[in-house]
């Protein structure tokens, strides 16, 4: 890899902002039209996708992963900074691979490549994204600020990164591995849902249970949650695998509380925010256990 | 690892600007007040630094390298998010190394922490950083501001990026190969004397020569260089010697262009833009034959 080449040749040509000079120069000038917020998020071939996923795919997925926190934010992307670290003896049409699936989901989210790094390494391929967003309202909405007797709303369904990874590792169904290597994410549309109606919201990435118990704990609340209400990739009535399938992670869904009252379009209320404190769940109208592992922490 | 458990104990305790909430959110609200820029830089172990490097010193380094682009710039360090893939044999006190010196130098360089992520990989350490920072002026000072007949400064001394990776290499003084594992950088008042009086700034991060070439030609000019008005971190009237301090990077100095009867203050005047085209070395009023690598590209 020369690195100066591959820029020019594949990096430069997705640059359009104005403030990133073209990557001609060191730094970026920030676009900033009221209040921004920024995420990172780093992947890694062997832990945040698989070493033998086709690279356009874990193009769109490092884009994507970052894009799904601006969304559940009520946020809308704006400008991305890239760093690879680029395997020694990786070839020069599986960077283009790569970039063309970091180029397609730019600008699937209008997202503006303005800067970032390009280094070698003996190791496996890391990808690290800083994104950042324009905010719809004057803040970000927070994970903290729910209340008890809220509902809470997920939107698309939950348990497509446990479904889709099984498939990818054997051999399941092509149309549920894709699933898993390019997740569907949110759009503008749900961020400005956000916006205007969750009092907290955030990215279903580590599985439904654990990190709606992490918006809860943020909230000062605990919260129930009716197994039967969650829309799920692979539908089920057996309890255990709706459980499976709300602690894989990689969903890259919202989660939100609004009003108990609130209709919010795409999204299913699927249980409360509570006073007392702690996860409760229930599959018709009875208690059921929680597991002893809510997610994945990743 | 546990990386929920790490995040807690070490690098919570460095997050204290109100935007960052914690780190207990999916982002981080980014100040803004006026013009920011943003920056990243990536080192890897074996790479950029090396493998036994102390893990402090490799903290104050990324945070160097990155504060670095923003004093060039005319501007002030003001956020920064933290990528880290820890090698997954890496024990808990040697990232307690690590955080400590990236906690010393963003409290040297004032830069508030707000976000990042943490992850395990089979491959080398590997650090991301991306720093923000508030224009001094409207905007931040480009390499193509430049004009021919305007003089070239730099501040500092180059080389010791070359004299101290000897050092650290073959067991030579200390206080050498300490310049290479923490480069001196510039501070905010090399910043303001950047935004004051230079129509054309960057860093000097890949060589003096090479870097000069890139400011001349990003400004449409070529440049004339006086070896021996360089200031040298081994000052020698041998000019392959001087030549090869002037090619060896990681200097992390700031190379800028002014108008020639400028005095800038704690700035040394080592040539001149020129309508010309191309690279001209002299030293002692004699045209010197230019080195086939002019610098360390990385």
């Amino acid at each position: 890899m020369h690195e100066a080449t591959w820029i020019d040749r594949y990096i430069v040509p997705l640059v359009t902002a104005p403030g990133a000079a073209r990557l001609r120069d060191d730094v970026a000038l920030l676009s900033a039209s009221g209040p921004m917020i920024a995420t990172m998020d780093t992947i890694v071939a062997g832990v945040h996708f698989l070493a033998d996923d086709p690279l356009d795919t874990v193009g769109q997925k490092l884009v994507r992963v970052n894009a799904s926190d601006i969304f559940a934010k009520g946020a809308e992307p704006a400008e991305a900074l890239l760093s690879i670290a680029w395997p020694n003896r990786g070839v020069e049409s599986e960077f283009a691979a790569l970039i063309s699936g970091i180029a397609c989901d730019l600008e699937e989210f209008g997202v503006g490549l303005i800067g970032g790094d390009l280094v070698g390494t003996s190791g496996p391929l890391t990808l690290t994204m800083t994104l950042t967003g324009r905010c719809i309202n004057t803040a970000p909405v927070r994970r903290s600020g729910g209340s008890a007797g809220e509902a809470l709303f997920v939107n698309g369904e939950i348990g497509w990164g446990g479904v889709g990874l099984r498939a990818a590792q054997d051999g399941g169904p092509a149309e549920h591995a894709q699933r898993y290597r390019v997740p569907r994410i949110s759009s503008l549309f749900a961020a400005q849902t956000v916006a205007d109606l969750a009092t907290a919201s955030m990215d279903v990435s580590d599985g439904l249970l654990l990190d709606g118990a992490r918006l809860a704990a943020a909230s000062g609340c605990g919260l129930e949650i009716d197994l039967g209400a969650v829309p799920l990739a692979s539908p089920t009535e057996n309890t255990s695998e709706i459980v499976s399938q709300c602690t894989a992670g990689d969903d890259y869904r919202i989660l939100l509380s609004a009003e108990a009252d609130k209709a919010v379009s795409g999204f299913t209320a699927i249980g409360k925010l509570t006073e007392s404190q702690g996860l409760r769940l229930f599959h018709h109208g009875q208690l059921v256990n929680a597991p002893s592992t809510l997610g994945f922490e990743h």
